[in-house]
This record gives structure tokens, sequence and C-alpha cells, in this order.
């Protein structure tokens, strides 16, 4: 070993740190939690392109956009989105205070144990569940209830928070990118006064940086003190056609990476695809019953069909679950 | 001099720089386009405190959310909304593809040169120019046209391009606080297609970070190419109560620091104000008729009344063009 080597090394090392240069991982391999193969090396090219100054890929810091759906990419999404599972769980919790719906569909069949049969009516059920513990509401308490959802219900097959139920080598990635000077976005189909109060500790993703769908809010006077009161009304749906929209409403930028795992995500693939530089489109494939669920084609919750078909005629990558992810779970 | 003090003060500079060290401006006077006056030392006290690590009024740089209105606190909204003169304009130049405009109000009297009959019809006249022209047109496309127009039209007192009517003052306050840590955002009832252009290079404020009025967009194929389409309607304005609410929506964060001139900011104060922690509220008082304008309570552009008696009896800064800008424009 020469110590003046190491020396002068050292030395490199904290003046590009010092100095904010973009961070290439050498000595740790920082998608350690993705196995070798196809995805994970489109992944470490396309993020070695765009931050090369001066190659012909190169994309300015400002412009590194990436946008993650959250429902069966970022997170679990079986055996029914975690939101709908919150929903249940509120309207449960709030019974005592509504004895209406113990004649009431589908409330009556949801707190008889019957989840099936409440959410028999489909859409509708669902609708009026959701609309009912999503509202009458201020965002301030909605928030603090979502947290102390997240601290206290667990999924039924892991036996672990639904904020643990997070897809370990999703969140190396979004730090992965952080580190190479993207800025990350959830753009998911997602309430987004569900996600924000947990995104940031889950994912490292800001409030701000989380689009999803919304109910609309009015501004009220409380005793005195302004609020926001969460209504019972549908603002906007952040999915399939309304993910461009909401892109170009929220963020402004087109994304030169999109990450989804269903037809709903297939127009943000579109839309970044359409850019004009360099761009990398991906798609989780849930392949794995063994260490999570596999689904695709024909699944009631998030559906990967059509997506996967431009997947494959476009050259997008598809993550298989099984063969791509080291590790699912923290 | 000391040449091993001078060396001393040089490296800590250095070593304060590259560690991110919150910067204080010293030297200089970050904020020189403004008099001394309660204002300026109420602006340079609140970030002070919120950015002294271990003070009791410290605020973690993460929520350092400042918002600003636009028309009228950061640029003129004289003698009409710069976005109207755009409307305007476009109409004009649109109209050989119309020529049923020709017997058509508020188009007719709009093409023969009679702005004020073309706009006697209110917000109803109003809202059909801001229609016809904001609309049928690709999201890209608009952004492209906006900027031609920053640079070729003109504000008809000031002679200058409407994005040199930005307020030195603000400018540099913007830059004070970003530089102290904040994140700066335009909350504005202006369009967001019609800021994001220009805003960055004229306040530093990236797309990401503008919140304004939107119309609907629609996702469509054009030629095989997904667009974002522009329709002739109404999707949010982001305006008085609507801006708590676009707050919450975009942000997800409570401003520490929110700056308007109107009643339609009145709310925006209001919420900011509710905040648990430290906050500062401040409106601009256009009481300079000499090197801008001079209106507040009846004005039928930008009034200022019951924020205004809100503001005295709550104590937020009142900004005085005339006594507190020391600089009008850039």
């Amino acid at each position: 070993m020469n110590l003046n080597r190491i020396h002068a090394g050292f030395l490199v090392a904290v003046i590009l740190a010092v100095l904010g240069t973009t961070t290439v991982f050498c000595a740790d391999d920082p998608l350690a939690s993705w196995n070798d193969g196809t995805a994970k090396k489109a992944i470490i090219q396309f993020v070695t392109d765009v931050t090369a100054k001066g190659g012909p890929k190169y994309v300015d810091p400002e412009a590194r956009i990436a946008t993650f759906d959250n429902d069966g990419t970022l997170w679990c999404e079986q055996p029914m989105y975690f939101q709908l599972a919150f929903a249940l769980d509120r309207v449960k919790a709030m019974a005592p205070q509504h004895p209406e719906w113990k004649a009431k569909e589908p409330f009556q069949s949801l707190l008889t144990g019957n989840l099936k049969a409440a959410l028999a009516g489909g859409e509708k059920s669902i609708g009026e569940i959701v609309a009912v513990s999503h509202s009458g509401i201020t965002t301030d308490q909605f928030a603090k209830d979502v947290l102390d959802w997240t601290n206290t219900a667990q999924h039924p097959r892991f036996k672990r928070p639904y904020t643990q139920c997070i897809y370990k080598p999703m969140v190396d990635l979004l730090a992965y990118l952080r580190a190479n000077g993207f800025k990350t976005y959830i753009v998911s189909g997602g309430g987004v006064d569900f996600m924000r109060p947990w995104a940031e500790k889950a994912y490292g993703i800001p409030p701000e940086q989380v689009v999803g769908s919304s109910g609309k809010t009015e501004f009220q006077m409380l005793n005195g003190k302004p609020v926001l009161m969460k209504l019972p009304a549908i603002d906007f749906i952040d999915d399939k056609a309304g993910k461009p929209v909401a892109i170009n409403r929220f963020i402004g930028r087109r994304p030169i990476l999109a990450f989804g795992n269903s037809d709903g995500d297939q127009q943000m693939l579109e839309w970044t695809a359409a850019g004009s530089g360099p761009s990398l489109m991906l798609l989780v494939h849930h392949d794995d019953d063994v260490r999570e669920y596999a689904y695709d084609r024909k699944s009631p919750i998030g559906a990967l069909d059509k997506a996967w078909d431009e997947a494959v005629q476009r050259g997008w990558i598809m993550v298989s679950m099984k063969n791509d992810f080291k590790q699912i779970f923290p």
C-alpha cells in the first residue's frame, strides 16, 4: 500500500464530494438489491449516459425528472389497494357515530365482516366507502389519522406495517437516481392526502413531489381558525390519461424516466417516451407469487395488458420481480 | 493588512461555502434595492430568526416554504393583467382564421380597436377572449407562443418587455430567501401555462414551483404522437380561497412566508398565519404613481381593501412601493 496514493485518493474524493459533483457509486453497488440482468444494466447505462457531461445524451440536472407510480410499483397493491384497507378500517372505526349504516349498503355488509358483499357494488360501493372515510375532516387531522393507521395496521399476509410493504429495490433505485441529480416524483392514482404523510420517510420523496388523485377541499373558518375541509367529492383522478395531465399540471416538465406496473401507467410512459431527449420507460411485472404476488393481464387490481404489449413493441424495460429483485421488502 | 488573517478568512469562507452552510450576506446587502425601513427590517429579522440553528424560531430548511402572488406582487398588473394583454394580442393574430369574429362580440369591438367596448361585458367577455386564445393548441406550442410574445410585446407605458416589468426588490428578495434555504413558489391567479415559460429566467422560480389557475387539458394522439391539448374549459381558479386549496394540493406544506398585494391574497396570508410556527405575511401597497401606479381599495384590478384592514389589525407587513422600494424595475 502506498500511503501517499491513498492520501491523494482521499483528497480527490473529499474535493469531489464538497464540490457537489455528480456522485457515481463505485466501491458499493447502489443497486445491490437488484440482481444483475437486463433491467439493472439498462438503468445504470441510462443514468451513466444522462449524467456524462459533454456526452451525447447528457441531460441538465434540473431536467432529470423521474416519475413513479406507487401502487404495485413502489409498494404492494394486493390483496387490495392499501388505501382501500385504510378506508375500510376507518369506516369500522366511524360506525358507532353512524347507526344508520347498520341498514345501508355497502356499510351493512362491511360492518358484519362480509367484505366480498360490501365490495360487490364495484366502483360505486368503493366510491361511497372512500367518500365517507375521506371527508368531513380537516386536511391536518386527516394527515394525523393516516399516520396513526400506518403505525398500527398490518398487512394481512406479510404481518408488517403497510409502509414496510414497500419494495427495497425501488427504494434503492430512488436513492440512486437522487444521488445522480434526479428529482424523484410519485405520480399515482392513490390519494395525494393519503400518500404524503408517510412518503418522505418511506421513499425519501417530500410532500411537494407527491402527485396523486384528490378530493375537493374547501377553505373554511372553524372556531376562528382557517382550515381546509375535505369534501365528499372527487377533484381529480390521476390515472391513465390523467397522469400526463397531472404531470404537466404539477411538475410542468416532461419526465425522462417513468416507472409503472399497470395499464394505468401506459400514458405516463408514452408521454415520457415522446420527449425530445433520452428517456427510459420501465414496468414492474408481478411474477413472484412466492415472495409477493403473481398477476398481470386479467387481474382486477393492477392489470398489465395493453401496456405490456406496448412495452414489448417499443423496447420498454420489463422488470421481473422474480428475477430482477434480489430482495422484495426492506 | 495581515495576509495570514486574510488567508484564514478566505479558508473559512471556502469551507462554509462548500459545506453548504446557510449563507448570510454581510459585506453586500442582499436587499440593496430596498430602502431601510420597517419592511426590510422585518424581513431580515424573520430570515435571521428561522435560520438561527438552535434558536427558538428555527425552522428546518425543508419547511421554509415561501409563496408569492405574481400579478401586482412580483410584476406590474396595470393598465391590465399582462395575461389579458397576451390574450388580446393573440385574438388579433388569430382573427384572419376567424372571419365570424367580425360580427361577434367581444371580438368585433376588440378587432376594431375599441378595447373598452370589448371588455364592457366584464368577466364573460374576458372569459371568452381567454378561452379562444388559450385553447385548441398543445401545451408545448402554447409555451413557445408565450415565449415569443414575451420577446416581442412591450408594456404600453414603460416601453419594455412585460418580463422586464418585474419588481427588482422582489427579485432580490426571492434570491435572498433561496440563499437562506427557502423554497420560493409562485401562487397566482394567473394561468400556470402562461407563467411557467418565463418564470425561471425572470424570478429564478422553476416550473414545478409555479402554481396558478389552469384550463383543462386532454391527452390526445396527434399524428401518432401524444400531446396535451388545451381545452376551452376552466379547471381551477387559483385566487382567494382557492389559494390555500392550491397550496395544499400542489405543495402539501404550509408556507411560513406569504407575500401578496390584493384581496385575492387574503386567504393565502390567513392560511400562512395559522401555521404552528413562526410566519411572516406581507402585502405590496401600490402607492407610487410616479414610478409605477397608485391604487388600492377601489381599484377594478388588484383591489386591496379587506386584506389591508386585516393586515393593520394583525400586524402583517405593508410594503410601500414609494417608500420601501429603492428601485422598481431591473
